[in-house]
């Protein structure tokens, strides 16, 4: 038993959120200030510190908390809390210079989203979800937007090439064709435009649980839908594909074109 | 006759931008924070009001230059000296809250580019270029990065669905299959990031002279090779189909997947 109340730990959430975001802003576009050679990518390097240095953070302040990172895996996650963390989601992003990857933080208890984080550390902006609670964006809330159709639906993904070619692509596509724009290379920044109300559909796959398990506690604190292909609510044991609407009638119709697919 | 110098020219291009990004940074997301209904998406008032501000300032200052604006169009086009603008370059990206639009500033002289101003106005960020010059971000001399071969290059383009089915979209795709990593939905963000060394590939069609015309003295000014899909110099009478590389090994790679592709 930690005894820490809600309050406590989203607070040392952001103290978490803010470390990894001073590490991230020092490795960003390292190339056009450092001129020796490295041996590794600043993105690399970056990705390593950051989860490094949030683990260390979490063991120090709550050392009987489990912790499952991107980088450096599993410990203790039987524990009662178990922190979730991806130090950046969206490494093509942060590659190419683009400021639209993101820091995930998760707190799960028993098995169940307790509250998330979404930092984007260049732009500053973050959002919080917190169970039962109002999502925030940079500490306002926020409510996705009602979206009747998906003709008139925003659709951000990571890339079409995340599906694979066959069924699974050719529905992707056909779901593109519907939609009235789409924008790739979405990340997690996309369902943090969701939770917003500027994004009204996210489809991947591929997702790890420290690519979602932060997220869940803001899109359903923004009011969004959020199932797996078969309509199923998505957990700490999903497959990894997801659709998530910000109004529930696009998310119908988005899940009709995906749930007949084979798994 | 103007009388004015090439930093009097540049300094004014600065203050457009200035005045510009004022206006977007008024409008980008204004769903947030604007309750009542607009008759007009908050990107469609941003688009207008910022060119119309450029075109009031431009005809205050120099009222014997000629303008060429996505938005209004032609005006004087014969003049010696022609502001080329595009006030949201990326209004799919403005109307999905994601920074990765710009402002496109181009000052022709004789039919050539003459100075140019890529700026992203929530970001802060404004990449500059003037014939014979270093190009800038944010005021540092930038460079494009060597890159061997596709293998390693990172490809930035708007989307495939810019190229047709058929050839163009063949070739797009089996492009996209070669390179590294790919980015969409780039805009002119993905010329800038191409100039300041984190992009190494960017091909596009369909570009209007305002789309890329602001966009040449940054990419000469730091050092990209820039052609149409046939190997030919871009200028104000060009086709709109680009390949602009960092290296020109790359250039000519990609070159070859596509100059043998029909008009």
């Amino acid at each position: 038993m930690t005894g820490a109340s809600t309050n406590e730990l989203l607070d040392f959430a952001h103290q978490l959120a803010d470390a990894a975001a001073e590490v991230q802003r020092r490795w960003f576009r390292a190339e056009l200030e450092i001129e020796s050679k490295l041996d590794e990518s600043p993105v690399t390097i970056a990705d390593r510190e950051t989860e490094l240095l949030m683990r260390e953070m979490i063991q120090a302040r709550f050392p009987d908390h489990g912790i499952f990172g991107e980088e450096y895996g599993k410990q203790a996650v039987d524990a009662e809390y178990v922190w979730v963390l991806d130090p950046i989601d969206g490494t093509k992003s942060f590659i190419c210079g683009r400021p639209q990857f993101g820091t995930l933080i998760g707190l799960v208890r028993q098995g169940q989203p307790l509250l998330g984080i979404i930092d984007q550390s260049i732009l500053r902006e973050r959002w919080v979800g917190v169970q039962g609670e109002p999502a925030t964006f940079n500490g306002k809330p926020i409510r996705t937007r009602a979206c009747a159709d998906l003709s008139a639906a925003v659709l951000a993904s990571y890339s079409r090439r995340m599906f694979p070619k066959g069924p699974q692509r050719d529905a992707f596509d056909a779901l593109e064709e519907r939609v009235y724009l789409s924008q790739f290379n979405t990340d997690c920044y996309g369902y943090g435009l969701l939770a917003a109300g500027f994004v009204d559909l996210v489809v991947e796959q591929d997702l790890f649980p420290y690519d979602y398990l932060p997220i869940l506690p803001i899109l359903a604190g923004a009011g969004a839908t959020v199932t797996d292909w078969k309509g199923r609510p998505v957990g700490m044991g999903s497959p990894g594909r997801v659709i998530v609407a910000g109004d529930a009638r696009v998310h119908a119709q988005a899940l009709a074109m995906f749930q007949s697919l084979p798994d």
